[in-house]
């Protein structure tokens, strides 16, 4: 089937584009010694995990424990559910330990570990290890985690090791940053395993992970396993982090021009926020590409193009200047002669500076019915607002692949 | 069953609210004279609608043709497609048109227009009119007007009259200005529809709508109907504009804590913007409310608790100084003692100015398992991450209505 015969808006991904993501950080990874468990909660699609378990990938890691439910049900049985559990959860965890998953759960505090030890069976553990005041979990050097540890041990669930998640690596931009971050990561995990052997506990997993960590690391010496899931598909906050190009990104949004705004030089798609998703990762990088970039429906970019606005069902498209059209190949030949219109990247954010030539330009370039491709900011945002994905290589649908939300 | 007893995180609606909200708009259009046809985009939850038809609404507006393909199967026969028309959408509308569904659609070109009139029966269809530069539409009084009604009126297509949608209306939240802008909305459109029908065109219907708009408009002459939305669940964006407050929302989203940093006065929730989506309408607004204010479980509001940010499942829940506390009953009397942790509202950002006082605060107020539920930002987006709504009342869960999603 063409891809023009889709109807819009919906998800694509491209199949090349996909197993060269896939390719590159299992053999980074391979290089470097360490075992890669996906996470899997940027595609939660079984087929993107065949094909990541295809190519070496040791169990996988998830957010939720319906995830954990999805992939034990098409027969992953190494499942990492790497968010703090709260007591409420353990039931559920331990059916699908029952039924005979090898499900490893995540705490980071001593009532946490309690409430997990308190059950029936070990229930392997790992401790979350805060190595960049991101987020969740206990420093390496706090008191609290050989008292986690011990009340994990001794009380009765399995104790397995640490976990730590890199993720202020999505605020960095430069490789050295990058690389000194994931130095980080790493020290500061193997730091608290040592810790916790010190301390006559076990601990053989060392997890660490994030995406561009996890591609700008040069040594990972005393990690077990790295744990990473933007990188299959890529977007267009990892190309402002520096990990990959806007034409790495395998997730597009197809959708079909429904009208124009002559005078303001913008073209509207039926792909809205609700298709492209609220999130404006970009706005907070060097270079904002408001809810995305556009490309025509063969996936090459149509240089200034960018979705700067959107409601619910609409998005507006307009050309805006960019300051690094060095960055995008053609964009400094083949951008608009007339002045930019807005670069506003708020809903209903008024365009200004527009001219005849401008106008003239969207509507010759973008006609009514146009289909174009949207690449996103944030791939586990915007995946998630689809129920499945159309798998194409070049502009032939080859495939669909179902995937899953909710909890 | 008790609310407690949900799994979390899910979408949970307080059913007096709801009906309050209903009864409120049915009650102030039929006191202007006006016909209210709700838009399902918001919650797209078939019992919803029918608690709105029982109130008096005479049709449903939709966002997509998957929402009236749904509608129409559950019984709804008259609705309105209020998204501009692509050519390529026209068999599928044209098939409901044929299952018997009194289908409207949308143009505002005379290129659309001649696709829609290039059909075989009649497809009724408005003119959208753009009264506020916002998005889509003609204007009232440009020429184009006059050349798409003749292409709908003349090519067969049931031209059947104007529509409008004020979106700007957002972006004010003051009574005066809301009330200029709803009397805008009325004038441009009635003035679209005086000129199609001075040029010999019909237009019976004059559809005019958004929930700001519609609740301080003062007299509707000329209108015929209005649309809006939002208005049965309500959120933190629509009590920035002013016309409901915090505790009008009927949506909220039911988390549980699992954990915490003590040292930043954080408690972790496991409803990150997944659940809560990554709408941020607040944050354009005098007061931000981060990814939401927080209530317990009963619904009552904890003072001066927001998620400060949000991963994507993961929400950071700390105590924020709010300017306004004179708008938020019992936020001054019960405002931690310690000066307030950091009100960043961006993922990962950092807290700062903690106190032993606050981060004790936090823990005792919010322990590990304790179920609390988040005020949206807005119930568009946050409803589309679920696939259910939980209605209560007060603490009791009364039933489990579905929801939708996709195209």
């Amino acid at each position: 089937m063409p891809l023009a015969a889709l109807p819009t808006p919906c998800a694509v991904v491209d199949i090349d584009r996909l197993d060269h993501n896939l390719a590159r950080m299992a053999t980074h990874l391979q290089a470097l010694g360490v075992a890669l468990r996906p996470h899997v909660k940027t595609h939660k699609c079984v087929p993107i995990a065949r094909r990541q378990r295809a190519l070496g990938a040791q169990g996988l890691t998830v957010s939720t424990l319906k995830e954990a439910e999805q992939f034990f049900d098409a027969g992953f049985e190494d499942i990492l559910y790497a968010v703090c559990i709260s007591p409420d959860k353990l039931p559920r965890a331990r059916a699908l330990q029952q039924r005979g998953c090898r499900l490893t759960v995540l705490v980071d505090s001593v009532e946490a570990a309690v409430a997990v030890a308190a059950g029936g069976a070990p229930l392997p553990t790992l401790v979350e290890i805060d190595v960049d005041g991101h987020r969740s979990g206990v420093a390496p050097d706090a008191p609290e985690l050989l008292a986690i540890g011990r009340a994990l041990h001794e009380g009765g669930a399995g104790l397995r090791g640490v976990l730590t998640h890199a993720g202020s690596s999505y605020e960095l931009h430069t490789p050295v940053a990058l690389q000194a971050l994931a130095e980080q990561e790493r020290a500061r995990c193997v730091q608290a395993a040592d810790r916790l052997r010190a301390a006559g506990l076990p601990c053989p997993v060392v997890s660490v992970g994030s995406t561009p960590t996890a591609l700008s690391a040069r040594q990972l010496d005393g990690v077990t396993e790295v744990r990473a899931g933007v990188y299959a598909l890529f977007d267009l906050v990892m190309a402002g982090v520096g990990v990959c190009t806007p034409d790495d990104v395998a997730l597009s949004v197809l959708a079909t021009v429904i009208g124009h705004q002559r005078d303001k030089g913008w073209a509207v798609v039926d792909a809205g926020w609700m298709a492209l998703s609220r999130d404006r990762g970009n706005a907070s990088q060097a270079h904002d590409r408001g809810y995305g970039l556009v490309c025509d429906i063969d996936g090459r970019r149509l240089p200034g193009l960018q979705v700067i606005g959107a409601n619910q069902e609409h998005g507006l498209i307009a050309a805006v200047a960019e300051a690094d059209g060095g960055d995008l190949p053609g964009a400094v030949d083949a951008a608009p002669a007339g002045p930019a219109v807005g670069a506003g990247s708020a809903p209903g954010g008024a365009a200004s500076g527009s001219t005849d030539r401008v106008a003239a330009d969207i509507v010759y370039r973008l006609p009514l019915g146009t289909r174009v491709r949207i690449l996103p900011n944030h791939a586990c945002a915007t995946a998630a607002q689809h129920a499945a994905y159309h798998l194409v290589q070049g502009t032939r649908v080859q495939d669909t692949w179902p995937r899953f939300g909710g909890w």
